[in-house]
């Protein structure tokens, strides 16, 4: 028999799962091990950034009011009374007319406020002289111009990227409290699966959605565990998954969600006592995406089909495995594009298509990245996003703009575009 | 005295750059750890995909010269005769008016084509009757649909995505050729500076160039080695670098290449006799970004400057690095979006403004990530973009449409956009 389920929107669905996420916990990393992670604690400025009145630039550190009335015609003479090299400290107080040579980094004199560059200069022998005025502050970096000592420059929730280390560093974080990772536990249903060093054999295939979720789970910094395949044993099944969950913070199965006679998730759902929050979505692929939440714990059971496999993992997994780590921005990253082939066929429920985006130097593109069933794999390899097409629509034409989802942008441009 | 140095054009630069990247070195990755390597060889198909005709739905196989003529009032009974669960192999050819059952992935009888999906079948106590007729190959998955046995499917060059895990998983790649990683040495130049754990004290910084270098290589995949500090001896300077030479693949200094006092990697590149490919760049921050050549092996000497290291480490180190590797797509992601503020400083280089990119649901928008120093520090933490603006410019008016280039888009959305 059939089993009638009622298919919730991508959105609804979303807001339900997210509405179970659990509180992030924390842990303590290196700062050299930081990139990548979320931020569990704010970055405040410990101290003003720069420290102290600084020289942008090589030159001369002079008082400004000793410059006043210069001209083409009418140059200003300076002593070099001193040598101030980044890390120095400033020997003393500029008299009338004195200045200091002074590098790049290096504080000013308590009572400088203007560096003459270098090529500003026109140097003699015990000093220089200068063709123009100069302004209060000209030439000077301020202390505090950059940075606040107490400001919080990036709340916690964001990523550590580069930038974020820099700040770090520069505030003296030798380690970061960070989210700790969800450990994940992966296992796959499926008689006819092989394993990748396993030869071909008739009626089998060899398992793709395992690696491929490794992978996407890897491009999330998130590690997993395997536990393999499910075979045709309820029983065994059943101990496999509860074994996972008791190991891990998340399990992911993937097949074994339909209502085929081999379909075990359902049962195995309601013999956990987990409360499944949908097992249909309005999608393709992917409406057999079913999420159930056991002890606060997170059941995907994903397609079998890889392409389906694929947006199940991005449009539900990946959000939920971000918010765990308490990440302000879970979702996918979103733009527009143009459409630049027919895609004729009717969507009653939103379409996720495997996709190439690109910008062609002009507008930003987008079309299918060739075979779109929900079992093909070639075209997730081919895509690097995925295009959206709403629901009740009887197709688009080239030159529609439609939504798009960026799961990786990993990848750069093979040709440097800007002239 | 101050040295005159010739600004070339970025573009010219890179090609300057990218005509001296050694030829990359290959290494045999395990599946498992292949997400994020680059491909040393072409991923080809070994054999079709799917392998055999297949059932894209749970159902039952039938012949459809036998559904000939079914309709809603003439329905037409099928014998159910057997069973194919996905992994099994069909135990013989139909007779007229037979049917197995068939589940989903599973291969069709040699004379079966085409699948009646469960919830097409009006099923009785034998069998099942249809209401219409099935056309040749109608819900049958053909062997190689998706692929042909000796297709390249993924040329070498390319990233190792999810999607591409999932071919090799495919095809049997437990271990596949990647490129070898180059490993990459880190030295930074100031006695302005401290480390990160070391308290502030007058006139000194905590260095926060090196911790974000390498995390901009760890952006990349690629690991760094830290020759730590140069001091303020040249001597010191020059076997630090030789002796970083000998053990890496590439060194990165950071300072030091201006015309300052202490600025003692001119003198370094010209003791070592490496060939200096530029020493000034017509950008903006990043105009002493110095790239030489010793036994084929780069030196990227990059501003001290925080935004100008960062930018110099993107728009050169990181396209030489990846293209060292193979990559057929090293240069950084570019896109267009409109400014959404008045950039009114005037552009005599090419200037390249740390920036936050984002599509606002109608338009991509891009503006200035507020303080624009080549010392600035948070305007890098602030950031996701880099804002390119023309050099030979008076600045820019809110709406114009400018080039952006994406660093890094490991961060996604705070919202889902999708209705």
């Amino acid at each position: 028999m059939v089993q009638i389920r009622k298919p919730v929107a991508v959105k609804e669905a979303l807001e339900l799962l997210m509405a179970h996420v659990p509180a992030p916990r924390a842990e303590t990393a290196a700062l050299a091990d930081s990139y990548g992670r979320i931020l569990a604690e704010p970055v405040v400025a410990s101290h003003d950034v720069p420290p102290f009145h600084r020289a942008p630039y090589d030159g001369f550190a002079i008082r400004s009011e000793d410059s006043g009335g210069a001209g083409e015609h009418r140059r200003i003479s300076f002593r070099v009374v001193g040598h101030i090299g980044a890390g120095q400290m400033p020997a003393r107080e500029l008299g009338e007319g004195e200045a200091v040579r002074i590098m790049t980094g290096a504080p000013l004199p308590p009572n400088a406020d203007a560096v003459v560059m270098l090529e500003q200069a026109a140097e003699d022998g015990q000093g220089f002289a200068i063709r123009k005025p100069f302004r209060a502050w000209e030439n000077v970096s301020l202390r505090g111009e950059d940075a606040r000592a107490g400001e919080v420059l990036v709340e916690q929730g964001n990523l550590i990227h580069p930038g974020v280390v820099a700040l770090l560093a520069t505030f003296g974080y030798a380690s970061v409290r960070v989210a700790r990772k969800p450990v994940v536990g992966l296992m796959t249903t499926g008689t006819e699966l092989l394993r990748v060093h396993e030869p071909l054999a008739p009626g089998k295939i060899r398992d793709s959605n395992g690696p491929m979720i490794a992978a996407q789970l890897a491009r999330l910094g998130i590690p997993s565990r395997s536990y393999g395949f499910v075979r045709d044993d309820l029983d065994q099944a059943f101990e496999l998954v509860r074994r996972a969950l008791r190991e891990t913070d998340c399990v992911i199965t993937t097949g074994g969600v339909s209502v085929g006679d081999y379909d075990y998730l359902p049962a195995i759902y309601e013999r956990l006592g987990a409360k499944v929050l949908f097992n249909k979505v309005a999608m393709r692929p992917g409406s057999v995406t079913t999420v159930a939440v056991w002890e606060g714990k997170f059941l995907f059971g994903l397609s079998g089909n890889p392409s389906a496999c694929y947006v199940g993992f991005e449009i539900f997994a990946r959000p939920a495995l971000l918010r765990m780590m308490g990440s302000r921005k879970p979702y996918l990253p979103h733009t527009q594009a143009v459409l630049t082939e027919d895609f004729t066929k009717p969507n009653p429920f939103t379409r996720f298509v495997r996709a190439v985006y690109r910008h062609d130097g002009s507008r930003p593109t987008v079309a299918p990245a060739g075979f779109n069933k929900s079992n093909a794999v070639s075209s997730i390899a081919r895509s690097n996003a995925l295009m959206v097409l709403p629901g009740g629509s009887r197709g688009f034409r080239r030159g529609a703009i439609v939504d798009v989802l960026l799961p990786g942008t990993e990848e750069g441009e093979a040709e440097w575009r800007i002239p």
